[in-house]
Protein backbone atom coordinates (compact mmCIF):
# COMPACT_ATOMS: atom_id res chain seq x y z
CA UNK A 1 0.00 0.00 0.00
CA UNK A 2 2.49 2.18 -0.64
CA UNK A 3 1.46 6.08 -1.66
CA UNK A 4 4.34 7.60 -2.99
CA UNK A 5 2.72 10.59 -3.07
CA UNK A 6 4.77 11.90 -0.68
CA UNK A 7 7.35 11.58 2.27
CA UNK A 8 5.88 9.52 5.27
CA UNK A 9 7.87 10.21 8.40
CA UNK A 10 8.13 8.85 11.76
CA UNK A 11 9.48 10.15 14.97
CA UNK A 12 11.36 8.27 17.81
CA UNK A 13 10.81 9.05 21.65
CA UNK A 14 13.31 6.90 23.49
CA UNK A 15 12.13 7.12 27.21
CA UNK A 16 14.23 6.08 30.11
CA UNK A 17 16.95 7.07 32.60
CA UNK A 18 19.02 4.39 32.24
CA UNK A 19 20.18 6.09 28.19
CA UNK A 20 20.34 9.27 29.67
CA UNK A 21 22.77 7.70 32.62
CA UNK A 22 24.56 5.85 30.19
CA UNK A 23 24.30 2.82 31.99
CA UNK A 24 22.71 1.45 28.89
CA UNK A 25 23.34 1.69 25.02
CA UNK A 26 20.26 2.36 23.18
CA UNK A 27 19.89 -0.55 20.38
CA UNK A 28 16.41 0.87 19.56
CA UNK A 29 17.58 4.26 17.50
CA UNK A 30 19.15 1.90 14.49
CA UNK A 31 16.37 -0.91 14.92
CA UNK A 32 13.23 1.37 14.26
CA UNK A 33 15.01 3.10 11.43
CA UNK A 34 15.65 0.29 9.78
CA UNK A 35 12.38 -1.27 10.02
CA UNK A 36 10.82 2.26 9.32
CA UNK A 37 13.23 2.29 6.13
CA UNK A 38 11.29 -1.42 4.93
CA UNK A 39 8.17 0.63 5.33
CA UNK A 40 9.03 2.86 3.54
CA UNK A 41 8.68 5.74 6.29
CA UNK A 42 11.20 8.21 6.87
CA UNK A 43 13.13 8.41 10.60
CA UNK A 44 12.91 11.94 10.72
CA UNK A 45 14.15 12.77 14.22
CA UNK A 46 14.88 11.03 17.74
CA UNK A 47 14.68 12.03 21.18
CA UNK A 48 15.64 10.72 24.07
CA UNK A 49 14.00 11.64 27.37
CA UNK A 50 13.88 10.71 31.48
CA UNK A 51 11.50 8.82 33.11
CA UNK A 52 10.25 12.18 33.77
CA UNK A 53 6.38 13.37 33.02
CA UNK A 54 6.05 16.91 31.92
CA UNK A 55 9.52 16.00 29.77
CA UNK A 56 7.07 12.75 28.00
CA UNK A 57 4.33 14.65 27.77
CA UNK A 58 6.15 17.86 25.84
CA UNK A 59 8.19 15.88 23.33
CA UNK A 60 5.12 13.57 22.46
CA UNK A 61 2.90 16.26 21.51
CA UNK A 62 5.15 17.57 19.68
CA UNK A 63 6.50 14.78 18.17
CA UNK A 64 3.01 13.43 17.12
CA UNK A 65 2.01 16.54 15.45
CA UNK A 66 4.56 17.25 12.96
CA UNK A 67 4.97 13.36 11.83
CA UNK A 68 2.83 10.27 10.34
CA UNK A 69 4.10 8.45 13.68
CA UNK A 70 5.16 8.39 16.56
CA UNK A 71 7.07 5.43 18.45
CA UNK A 72 7.94 5.32 22.30
CA UNK A 73 10.71 2.45 23.43
CA UNK A 74 10.85 2.14 27.45
CA UNK A 75 8.95 2.89 30.69
CA UNK A 76 6.01 -0.30 29.82
CA UNK A 77 6.95 -2.57 32.88
CA UNK A 78 5.77 -3.58 35.95
CA UNK A 79 8.06 -1.01 38.63
CA UNK A 80 7.18 2.24 40.12
CA UNK A 81 9.61 4.13 37.38
CA UNK A 82 7.34 2.91 34.49
CA UNK A 83 5.11 5.74 33.71
CA UNK A 84 4.72 6.30 29.89
CA UNK A 85 1.37 5.06 29.96
CA UNK A 86 0.45 7.60 32.73
CA UNK A 87 2.36 10.24 30.70
CA UNK A 88 0.80 9.33 27.45
CA UNK A 89 -2.51 9.75 28.37
CA UNK A 90 -1.93 13.15 30.11
CA UNK A 91 -0.30 14.48 26.97
CA UNK A 92 -3.38 13.15 24.92
CA UNK A 93 -6.11 14.61 27.50
CA UNK A 94 -7.28 11.08 28.19
CA UNK A 95 -7.73 8.63 31.63
CA UNK A 96 -6.30 5.65 31.59
CA UNK A 97 -8.50 2.30 32.06
CA UNK A 98 -7.27 -1.51 31.95
CA UNK A 99 -7.30 -3.05 28.72
CA UNK A 100 -9.56 -6.22 28.64
CA UNK A 101 -7.47 -8.02 26.74
CA UNK A 102 -3.81 -7.00 27.79
CA UNK A 103 -5.02 -8.30 31.14
CA UNK A 104 -6.56 -11.54 29.77
CA UNK A 105 -3.09 -11.89 27.86
CA UNK A 106 -1.23 -11.13 31.28
CA UNK A 107 -3.55 -13.97 33.23
CA UNK A 108 -2.91 -16.52 30.96
CA UNK A 109 1.18 -15.63 30.74
CA UNK A 110 1.50 -15.18 34.37
CA UNK A 111 -0.98 -18.84 35.17
CA UNK A 112 2.43 -20.60 35.62
CA UNK A 113 4.31 -17.52 36.74
CA UNK A 114 3.41 -17.17 39.92
CA UNK A 115 0.18 -15.53 38.99
CA UNK A 116 -1.41 -11.84 38.63
CA UNK A 117 -0.36 -9.54 41.23
CA UNK A 118 -0.84 -5.57 41.55
CA UNK A 119 2.41 -4.53 40.15
CA UNK A 120 1.99 -7.50 36.82
CA UNK A 121 -1.71 -5.44 36.57
CA UNK A 122 -0.09 -2.18 35.41
CA UNK A 123 0.81 -4.11 32.42
CA UNK A 124 -2.76 -3.98 31.43
CA UNK A 125 -3.19 -0.37 31.81
CA UNK A 126 -3.25 2.08 28.72
CA UNK A 127 -4.46 5.01 27.92
CA UNK A 128 -8.77 4.84 27.19
CA UNK A 129 -9.38 4.18 23.52
CA UNK A 130 -5.89 2.08 23.17
CA UNK A 131 -5.40 -0.77 20.92
CA UNK A 132 -2.71 -3.42 21.76
CA UNK A 133 0.22 -4.57 19.45
CA UNK A 134 0.83 -8.21 20.37
CA UNK A 135 4.20 -8.62 22.17
CA UNK A 136 5.60 -12.73 21.20
CA UNK A 137 8.72 -13.04 23.49
CA UNK A 138 7.00 -12.22 26.87
CA UNK A 139 3.58 -11.25 28.52
CA UNK A 140 2.85 -7.58 28.29
CA UNK A 141 1.64 -6.21 24.86
CA UNK A 142 2.39 -2.79 23.34
CA UNK A 143 -0.14 0.24 22.80
CA UNK A 144 -1.06 1.48 19.90
CA UNK A 145 -3.16 5.10 19.78
CA UNK A 146 -4.23 7.81 16.98
CA UNK A 147 -0.66 7.65 15.28
CA UNK A 148 1.42 6.67 18.52
CA UNK A 149 2.78 3.29 19.29
CA UNK A 150 4.31 2.26 22.46
CA UNK A 151 6.40 -0.44 22.95
CA UNK A 152 9.03 -2.01 25.07
CA UNK A 153 12.35 -0.68 25.80
CA UNK A 154 14.53 -4.37 25.71
CA UNK A 155 15.31 -4.31 21.98
CA UNK A 156 14.08 -7.91 21.71
CA UNK A 157 10.91 -6.90 23.06
CA UNK A 158 10.87 -4.18 20.73
CA UNK A 159 11.79 -6.14 17.99
CA UNK A 160 8.81 -8.35 18.08
CA UNK A 161 6.26 -5.62 18.43
CA UNK A 162 7.80 -4.59 15.59
CA UNK A 163 7.79 -7.39 13.83
CA UNK A 164 3.51 -7.73 14.45
CA UNK A 165 3.14 -4.32 13.02
CA UNK A 166 5.27 -5.17 9.80
CA UNK A 167 2.98 -4.34 7.12
CA UNK A 168 0.21 -2.84 8.70
CA UNK A 169 1.20 0.97 8.54
CA UNK A 170 1.02 3.45 5.22
CA UNK A 171 4.34 4.23 3.86
CA UNK A 172 5.62 5.23 0.43
CA UNK A 173 8.81 3.91 -1.49
CA UNK A 174 11.17 2.12 0.61
CA UNK A 175 14.46 4.11 0.85
CA UNK A 176 17.23 1.65 -0.99
CA UNK A 177 21.05 2.33 0.01
CA UNK A 178 24.02 1.34 -2.03
CA UNK A 179 27.17 1.63 -0.55
CA UNK A 180 30.71 2.03 -2.45
CA UNK A 181 34.25 2.06 0.01
CA UNK A 182 37.51 3.13 -1.18
CA UNK A 183 41.22 4.05 0.70
CA UNK A 184 40.94 7.26 0.23
CA UNK A 185 40.82 10.40 2.55
CA UNK A 186 37.07 11.90 2.47
CA UNK A 187 38.61 14.98 2.50
CA UNK A 188 40.43 14.32 -0.98
CA UNK A 189 37.68 13.49 -3.20
CA UNK A 190 35.04 15.58 -1.43
CA UNK A 191 34.80 17.63 -4.97
CA UNK A 192 33.73 14.11 -6.30
CA UNK A 193 31.30 13.29 -3.78
CA UNK A 194 29.74 16.57 -4.31
CA UNK A 195 29.34 16.75 -7.69
CA UNK A 196 28.03 13.22 -8.28
CA UNK A 197 25.06 14.25 -5.65
CA UNK A 198 24.61 17.15 -7.51
CA UNK A 199 24.09 15.13 -10.69
CA UNK A 200 22.15 12.66 -10.25
CA UNK A 201 18.54 14.34 -8.23
CA UNK A 202 16.92 12.46 -5.82
CA UNK A 203 20.39 11.01 -4.93
CA UNK A 204 22.09 11.76 -0.74
CA UNK A 205 24.89 10.45 -0.47
CA UNK A 206 26.62 10.21 2.77
CA UNK A 207 30.39 9.88 3.85
CA UNK A 208 31.41 7.81 6.42
CA UNK A 209 35.15 7.92 7.09
CA UNK A 210 37.13 5.32 9.54
CA UNK A 211 40.45 4.83 10.61
CA UNK A 212 41.66 0.74 10.22
CA UNK A 213 44.44 -1.32 10.14
CA UNK A 214 46.52 1.83 10.26
CA UNK A 215 44.90 3.48 7.26
CA UNK A 216 42.33 5.88 6.59
CA UNK A 217 39.49 5.07 4.47
CA UNK A 218 35.78 5.84 4.19
CA UNK A 219 32.28 4.47 2.91
CA UNK A 220 29.96 6.31 0.29
CA UNK A 221 26.17 5.52 1.20
CA UNK A 222 24.19 6.20 -1.75
CA UNK A 223 20.41 6.97 -0.94
CA UNK A 224 17.70 6.79 -2.97
CA UNK A 225 14.12 5.66 -3.41
CA UNK A 226 14.47 4.76 -7.27
CA UNK A 227 16.92 1.41 -7.54
CA UNK A 228 18.00 2.62 -11.20
CA UNK A 229 18.91 5.89 -10.43
CA UNK A 230 20.45 4.05 -7.25
CA UNK A 231 22.95 2.55 -10.16
CA UNK A 232 23.86 4.75 -12.22
CA UNK A 233 24.75 7.06 -9.19
CA UNK A 234 26.76 4.27 -7.72
CA UNK A 235 28.79 3.91 -11.24
CA UNK A 236 29.38 7.38 -11.68
CA UNK A 237 30.95 7.50 -8.26
CA UNK A 238 32.95 4.43 -9.02
CA UNK A 239 34.09 5.45 -12.06
CA UNK A 240 35.07 8.58 -10.28
CA UNK A 241 36.82 7.22 -7.88
CA UNK A 242 39.10 4.88 -10.62
CA UNK A 243 39.54 7.99 -12.42
CA UNK A 244 41.87 9.49 -9.88
CA UNK A 245 43.91 6.42 -9.70
CA UNK A 246 41.93 4.60 -6.73
CA UNK A 247 39.88 1.14 -6.20
CA UNK A 248 36.27 1.40 -5.60
CA UNK A 249 34.78 -1.31 -3.42
CA UNK A 250 31.21 -2.12 -4.18
CA UNK A 251 29.47 -3.18 -0.96
CA UNK A 252 31.86 -0.79 1.03
CA UNK A 253 34.98 -1.51 2.97
CA UNK B 1 34.87 23.73 41.76
CA UNK B 2 31.53 21.66 42.30
CA UNK B 3 28.89 24.18 42.67
CA UNK B 4 26.22 21.87 44.40
CA UNK B 5 24.00 24.66 45.27
CA UNK B 6 21.79 23.72 42.07
CA UNK B 7 21.78 20.71 39.33
CA UNK B 8 23.84 21.68 36.58
CA UNK B 9 22.61 19.93 32.73
CA UNK B 10 23.51 19.61 29.43
CA UNK B 11 21.71 18.25 25.83
CA UNK B 12 23.30 16.56 23.66
CA UNK B 13 22.49 16.66 19.90
CA UNK B 14 23.42 14.26 17.64
CA UNK B 15 24.02 14.85 14.04
CA UNK B 16 23.46 12.85 11.03
CA UNK B 17 21.68 11.30 8.37
CA UNK B 18 23.76 7.45 9.20
CA UNK B 19 21.64 7.50 12.76
CA UNK B 20 18.63 7.76 11.09
CA UNK B 21 18.58 5.63 8.17
CA UNK B 22 19.54 2.96 11.26
CA UNK B 23 23.29 2.32 8.81
CA UNK B 24 25.06 3.63 12.29
CA UNK B 25 24.91 2.28 15.73
CA UNK B 26 25.11 5.83 17.86
CA UNK B 27 27.77 5.03 20.66
CA UNK B 28 27.83 8.96 21.58
CA UNK B 29 25.04 9.12 23.94
CA UNK B 30 26.19 6.50 26.25
CA UNK B 31 29.96 7.66 26.25
CA UNK B 32 29.00 11.24 26.52
CA UNK B 33 26.12 10.37 29.53
CA UNK B 34 28.84 8.62 31.32
CA UNK B 35 31.64 11.56 30.96
CA UNK B 36 29.30 13.88 31.98
CA UNK B 37 28.19 12.14 35.61
CA UNK B 38 31.40 12.48 36.47
CA UNK B 39 31.94 15.95 35.70
CA UNK B 40 28.77 16.43 37.99
CA UNK B 41 26.30 17.17 35.28
CA UNK B 42 22.81 15.27 34.27
CA UNK B 43 22.86 14.68 30.81
CA UNK B 44 18.80 15.91 30.72
CA UNK B 45 17.77 14.90 26.95
CA UNK B 46 19.27 14.16 23.54
CA UNK B 47 18.04 15.16 20.38
CA UNK B 48 18.55 13.17 16.96
CA UNK B 49 18.36 15.45 13.72
CA UNK B 50 19.39 14.96 10.47
CA UNK B 51 22.15 16.52 8.18
CA UNK B 52 19.19 19.54 8.06
CA UNK B 53 19.78 22.98 8.32
CA UNK B 54 16.32 23.80 9.79
CA UNK B 55 16.41 21.03 12.37
CA UNK B 56 20.12 21.56 13.63
CA UNK B 57 19.08 25.31 14.21
CA UNK B 58 15.62 24.59 15.96
CA UNK B 59 16.96 21.96 18.43
CA UNK B 60 20.05 23.89 18.79
CA UNK B 61 18.61 27.25 19.72
CA UNK B 62 15.72 24.94 22.09
CA UNK B 63 18.57 23.17 23.72
CA UNK B 64 21.21 25.70 24.30
CA UNK B 65 18.50 27.85 26.27
CA UNK B 66 16.90 25.75 28.62
CA UNK B 67 20.34 23.60 29.73
CA UNK B 68 23.70 24.72 31.44
CA UNK B 69 25.47 23.38 28.49
CA UNK B 70 24.87 21.77 24.19
CA UNK B 71 27.35 19.44 22.96
CA UNK B 72 26.71 18.19 19.59
CA UNK B 73 28.15 15.23 17.62
CA UNK B 74 28.99 15.10 13.67
CA UNK B 75 28.46 16.93 10.74
CA UNK B 76 31.70 18.72 10.82
CA UNK B 77 34.00 17.04 8.80
CA UNK B 78 35.21 17.88 4.87
CA UNK B 79 32.43 16.43 2.99
CA UNK B 80 29.27 18.43 1.27
CA UNK B 81 27.29 16.56 4.44
CA UNK B 82 28.63 18.35 6.95
CA UNK B 83 26.74 21.47 7.78
CA UNK B 84 26.96 21.59 11.60
CA UNK B 85 29.26 24.72 11.65
CA UNK B 86 27.27 26.76 9.13
CA UNK B 87 23.82 25.87 11.04
CA UNK B 88 25.08 26.68 14.43
CA UNK B 89 26.28 29.98 12.79
CA UNK B 90 23.04 30.40 11.87
CA UNK B 91 21.44 29.34 15.09
CA UNK B 92 23.41 31.99 16.94
CA UNK B 93 23.07 34.56 14.13
CA UNK B 94 26.88 35.05 13.46
CA UNK B 95 29.04 34.43 10.54
CA UNK B 96 31.45 31.65 9.99
CA UNK B 97 34.94 32.29 9.67
CA UNK B 98 38.27 30.44 9.22
CA UNK B 99 39.70 30.16 12.97
CA UNK B 100 43.68 30.96 12.24
CA UNK B 101 44.86 28.38 15.01
CA UNK B 102 42.72 25.88 13.51
CA UNK B 103 43.81 26.37 9.76
CA UNK B 104 47.52 26.17 11.48
CA UNK B 105 46.80 22.92 13.38
CA UNK B 106 45.60 21.32 9.70
CA UNK B 107 47.98 22.64 7.70
CA UNK B 108 50.71 20.51 10.46
CA UNK B 109 48.45 18.12 10.45
CA UNK B 110 48.27 17.47 6.04
CA UNK B 111 51.82 18.55 5.64
CA UNK B 112 52.91 14.93 5.41
CA UNK B 113 49.37 13.65 4.05
CA UNK B 114 49.07 15.74 0.68
CA UNK B 115 48.79 18.73 1.84
CA UNK B 116 45.82 21.48 2.63
CA UNK B 117 42.79 21.54 0.10
CA UNK B 118 39.55 23.49 -0.42
CA UNK B 119 37.82 20.71 1.41
CA UNK B 120 40.15 19.99 4.45
CA UNK B 121 40.07 24.21 5.10
CA UNK B 122 36.44 23.39 5.85
CA UNK B 123 37.51 21.76 9.01
CA UNK B 124 39.10 25.48 9.97
CA UNK B 125 35.58 27.43 9.77
CA UNK B 126 34.11 27.80 12.45
CA UNK B 127 30.84 30.47 14.09
CA UNK B 128 32.27 34.05 14.81
CA UNK B 129 33.84 33.83 17.84
CA UNK B 130 34.60 30.52 18.67
CA UNK B 131 37.36 28.70 20.36
CA UNK B 132 38.80 25.78 19.85
CA UNK B 133 38.36 22.26 21.78
CA UNK B 134 41.88 19.81 20.98
CA UNK B 135 41.55 16.75 18.52
CA UNK B 136 43.95 14.40 20.01
CA UNK B 137 43.31 11.52 17.56
CA UNK B 138 43.09 13.08 14.02
CA UNK B 139 43.80 16.85 12.89
CA UNK B 140 40.02 18.70 13.20
CA UNK B 141 39.73 20.44 15.94
CA UNK B 142 36.10 20.73 18.31
CA UNK B 143 34.68 23.96 18.80
CA UNK B 144 33.26 25.76 21.87
CA UNK B 145 31.08 28.61 21.41
CA UNK B 146 29.21 30.30 24.56
CA UNK B 147 27.50 27.03 26.42
CA UNK B 148 27.59 24.60 23.23
CA UNK B 149 30.15 22.02 22.40
CA UNK B 150 30.26 21.41 18.81
CA UNK B 151 32.47 17.88 18.59
CA UNK B 152 33.60 15.04 15.60
CA UNK B 153 30.77 12.02 14.97
CA UNK B 154 33.50 9.18 15.04
CA UNK B 155 33.47 7.83 19.00
CA UNK B 156 37.12 7.77 18.97
CA UNK B 157 37.70 10.81 18.48
CA UNK B 158 34.44 12.15 20.14
CA UNK B 159 36.38 10.82 23.14
CA UNK B 160 39.45 12.52 22.93
CA UNK B 161 37.91 16.07 22.91
CA UNK B 162 35.80 14.74 25.68
CA UNK B 163 39.23 13.80 27.40
CA UNK B 164 40.68 17.58 26.58
CA UNK B 165 37.25 18.53 28.15
CA UNK B 166 37.31 16.98 31.55
CA UNK B 167 37.59 19.37 34.49
CA UNK B 168 36.97 22.72 32.19
CA UNK B 169 33.52 22.97 33.30
CA UNK B 170 31.92 24.18 36.05
CA UNK B 171 29.28 21.00 37.62
CA UNK B 172 27.99 19.73 40.77
CA UNK B 173 28.55 16.63 42.83
CA UNK B 174 29.35 14.03 40.43
CA UNK B 175 26.19 11.07 40.33
CA UNK B 176 27.21 7.81 42.32
CA UNK B 177 25.60 4.34 41.67
CA UNK B 178 25.16 1.44 43.08
CA UNK B 179 23.72 -2.10 41.24
CA UNK B 180 21.84 -5.06 43.19
CA UNK B 181 21.09 -7.87 40.62
CA UNK B 182 19.05 -10.44 41.88
CA UNK B 183 17.59 -13.47 39.85
CA UNK B 184 13.70 -12.04 40.41
CA UNK B 185 11.24 -10.95 38.25
CA UNK B 186 10.77 -7.15 39.04
CA UNK B 187 7.32 -7.47 39.17
CA UNK B 188 7.43 -9.84 42.05
CA UNK B 189 8.80 -6.68 43.87
CA UNK B 190 8.00 -3.80 42.51
CA UNK B 191 6.62 -2.45 45.76
CA UNK B 192 9.39 -3.42 47.65
CA UNK B 193 11.54 -0.92 45.32
CA UNK B 194 9.10 1.69 45.60
CA UNK B 195 9.07 1.27 49.23
CA UNK B 196 12.82 1.68 49.39
CA UNK B 197 13.04 4.81 47.09
CA UNK B 198 10.66 6.69 49.07
CA UNK B 199 12.26 5.66 51.97
CA UNK B 200 15.78 7.20 51.05
CA UNK B 201 14.90 10.61 49.97
CA UNK B 202 17.23 11.56 47.15
CA UNK B 203 17.50 8.58 46.03
CA UNK B 204 16.47 7.38 42.83
CA UNK B 205 16.27 3.58 41.91
CA UNK B 206 15.99 2.20 38.43
CA UNK B 207 14.75 -1.45 37.63
CA UNK B 208 16.15 -3.20 34.32
CA UNK B 209 15.06 -6.38 33.65
CA UNK B 210 17.17 -9.03 31.50
CA UNK B 211 16.37 -12.97 30.06
CA UNK B 212 19.48 -14.93 30.68
CA UNK B 213 20.54 -18.34 30.46
CA UNK B 214 16.86 -18.93 30.45
CA UNK B 215 15.68 -17.50 33.20
CA UNK B 216 14.56 -13.70 34.22
CA UNK B 217 16.13 -11.49 36.25
CA UNK B 218 16.56 -7.76 37.10
CA UNK B 219 19.45 -5.25 38.12
CA UNK B 220 17.97 -2.55 40.27
CA UNK B 221 20.44 0.85 39.99
CA UNK B 222 20.60 3.39 42.78
CA UNK B 223 21.32 7.02 42.27
CA UNK B 224 22.29 9.67 44.19
CA UNK B 225 25.17 12.16 44.88
CA UNK B 226 25.78 11.11 48.68
CA UNK B 227 27.83 8.15 48.89
CA UNK B 228 26.77 7.44 52.58
CA UNK B 229 22.91 7.47 51.63
CA UNK B 230 23.46 5.25 48.50
CA UNK B 231 25.26 2.67 50.77
CA UNK B 232 21.91 2.89 53.44
CA UNK B 233 19.87 2.09 50.74
CA UNK B 234 21.73 -0.40 48.69
CA UNK B 235 21.65 -2.08 52.17
CA UNK B 236 17.83 -1.50 52.65
CA UNK B 237 17.28 -2.83 49.53
CA UNK B 238 19.71 -6.20 49.53
CA UNK B 239 17.94 -6.64 53.14
CA UNK B 240 14.59 -6.49 51.61
CA UNK B 241 15.25 -8.95 49.05
CA UNK B 242 16.22 -11.42 51.30
CA UNK B 243 13.80 -11.28 53.68
CA UNK B 244 11.86 -12.35 50.41
CA UNK B 245 14.16 -15.26 50.55
CA UNK B 246 16.16 -14.31 47.95
CA UNK B 247 20.06 -13.77 47.03
CA UNK B 248 21.03 -9.74 46.29
CA UNK B 249 23.78 -9.88 44.25
CA UNK B 250 26.15 -6.59 45.18
CA UNK B 251 27.46 -5.38 41.77
CA UNK B 252 24.59 -6.57 39.65
CA UNK B 253 24.24 -9.63 37.24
Amino acid sequence: MADTSRTWTAALLVIGDEILSGRTQDKNVAQVAAWLNVQGIRLKEVRVVADDEAAIVEAVNILRARNDYLFTTGGIGPTHDDITVDAIAAALGVGVVIHPEARAILDGYYATRGGLNEARLRMARVPEGADLIPNRMSGAPGIKIGNIFIMAGVPAITAGMLDALTGTLEGGLPVLSVTVGCWVPESEIADLLRKTEKDHEGVAIGSYPFFREGRVGANFVIRATDPDLLETCAAALSAGLVATGREAVPGGI
